[in-house]
């Protein structure tokens, strides 16, 4: 685990380098637009997705530098989608900080004499704007690896896939996000929640892959075997990765998940936590679990209550044998790609995720 | 003037079909979302934008068909920027019909049964990922040119300048637009307006114009005399577009303008019409002017009452002289260009923007 631990460090300090002295932030007016594109993408955080650009390169022998924009890139695509998923959530906390909306609507009160009406509004507003400059600059450092040696045949091609395949399976992930909370959850099946999941998480996590061994290739086959291993590892790490998610949404500790704590129940989403536990309860038993929906807080005795209900009715348990099962199908997927260090490092990755225990 | 208007006719009606039929809002889910990221393109407009693309290759001797995707391209890219515009204006009109957030609401309320509050964020969640799949499908399009013959390397070049010049000066537009109605309009200057007018309405002209010229002579060359002067021609032709539209928005009939009259009082921006009347305004009176602003609802009288004000102290004149030195601008910029038939379309161009009368 030192060596993955290590490496992992090694590209968040790549990328957190590359993307913090990219001056491309510095060219937008007003200067709190410019902030506001910058910020995310250098609070740090995992760097998970990076990571896989960069050793799905390593995996088919590609060269690291060649990758590192396309690293970059994949991690601004991840951020703009987060600055409008905070601004739809209604999130004010991101990473443990002010997300943008919540930031910029600071800025128009202190800076911009605002009304607490009106710097809502401009907050929203900057960042919408913020979130749609950094999808321009996550597609302009992907084109990019055309300056250090990759075809601008493939570069294209790239950007076009970024632009159709994963903008459509991840928005769409987030409008069914959105939509699902509007539906009563008997409406709502596991395959809906899971179908979700995979264009939430899953669509940028295969993108990532395929922009790594692409680069290495010199190819983009997303149909030939190698591409389709990668994708099923994708596939299976992110729906585990977005169970445990659910999990630490409850039974985490905010301050180090850096959310709200039952913000899933505030905002009626239905996990896949909470149709275990809807399936499991008996039908009178329902109305209790329910009545955490949408409550304006949650003290410390209704979190309590809400992880006993979960707990006692097994829908905790299965959720997390569902997180066992989906890592080992995960790492069942590496199996046919070459046996190198950097098919270690994916097969750890799997394992680093289940050392956020819950 | 006929030649011409048969000649828009043409790339409306070129545009609309290529737009209408491309099948990639169709595998967008859930299918209100697909409908949403059609909408707008598919309302038809001017297309002065497309055409600007397909006049500017033909200029220079290139084919028109290879510019085809391109326009159409400028043309989605032009209406994601409409519908995020439309959630921060809370405007619910766009060209006679609901803008997008506003349809999206009303589909919430229909078909998914939402209460008046949840249905307005379900609108204004799902048209901010309707723009944003928008800006992908704008993307996608301007790069499959090289399907159409253009080298990758090309298309790539101006996939990159759409995302990072193009986006920054656009976008940014918006920015200082936004932030203008928070600031009082004495601390902004005429040059600031102008400044943001050229990033609101002359950056995508001016692209329009580069992606046809490069297409043709199959170079983006933006530092070269023949797109420096594209680049003059854009400039002065949307701020004479723009203080036209100003003069529209308060003088026109909001059923042939498409939006409420007065929104630009409603909302407080400080635009040149306004900065005229102010400059020209007794300091007496200037709480006059200042009293119809932010209203909720503008009667008659309210609209005549305004005309007069800026029709009293000349602001409304000096703004149609503003119009009319523009324009003059923009066509002595064609002169350096070849003399066919394409540049007198873009010279008659400037002409049918005076024809909308006020």
């Amino acid at each position: 685990m030192t060596a993955f631990t290590d490496e992992l460090r090694r590209v968040g300090e790549q990328i957190g380098d590359f993307l913090c002295s990219d001056t491309f932030p510095e060219t937008i007016h007003p200067a709190a637009l410019g902030e506001a594109v910058r910020d995310y993408p250098c609070r740090g955080g995992k760097r998970i997705r990076p990571a896989l650009v960069m050793w799905a390169c390593e995996l088919f022998g590609g060269d690291r530098e060649q990758a590192i924009p396309a690293a970059a890139a994949i991690e601004i695509y991840h951020n703009w989608t987060l600055v409008h998923d905070d601004i739809i959530d209604r999130d004010d906390l991101r990473r443990g900080k002010l997300s943008t909306h919540a930031s910029l609507r600071n800025h128009a009160e202190k800076n911009l004499k605002a009304t607490p009406e009106q710097a809502a509004a401009f907050g929203e507003s900057f960042a919408i704007l913020a979130g749609d400059i950094q999808q321009g600059w996550a597609v302009e450092r992907l084109a990019s690896v055309a300056d250090h040696g990759v075809s601008p045949g493939l570069a294209l091609e790239l950007v076009r896939a970024m632009q159709t395949k994963l903008n459509r399976e991840l928005i769409s992930g987030e409008a069914q996000d959105v939509e699902m909370e509007l539906l009563d959850s008997s409406f709502v099946s596991e395959a809906d929640v899971m179908n979700m999941i995979n264009g939430k998480t899953g669509a940028i996590m295969e993108f990532a892959l395929h922009c790594g061994a692409a680069i290495a290739k010199g190819a983009y086959e997303p149909k030939s075997p190698d591409f389709r291993a990668l994708s099923r590892y994708a596939a299976n790490l992110a729906a585990a990765f977005q169970l445990q998610d659910d999990m630490l949404g409850v039974f985490g500790d905010a301050k180090v998940f850096g959310k709200p704590v039952c913000s899933d129940f505030q905002e009626a989403k239905p996990t896949m936590l909470y149709l275990e536990a809807v399936r499991r309860l008996p039908a009178d038993r329902r109305p209790e679990l329910d009545s955490f929906l949408r409550l304006p807080h949650y003290s410390d005795a209704d979190v309590a209550a809400i992880c006993a209900l979960l707990t006692g009715c097994g829908a905790a348990d299965a959720v997390r044998e569902s997180i066992i099962n989906l890592s080992a199908s995960a790492r069942a997927a590496l199996l046919p790609l070459p046996a190198n260090q950097w098919r270690g490092m994916l097969d750890t990755l799997v394992e680093h995720m289940l050392v956020r225990s819950v």
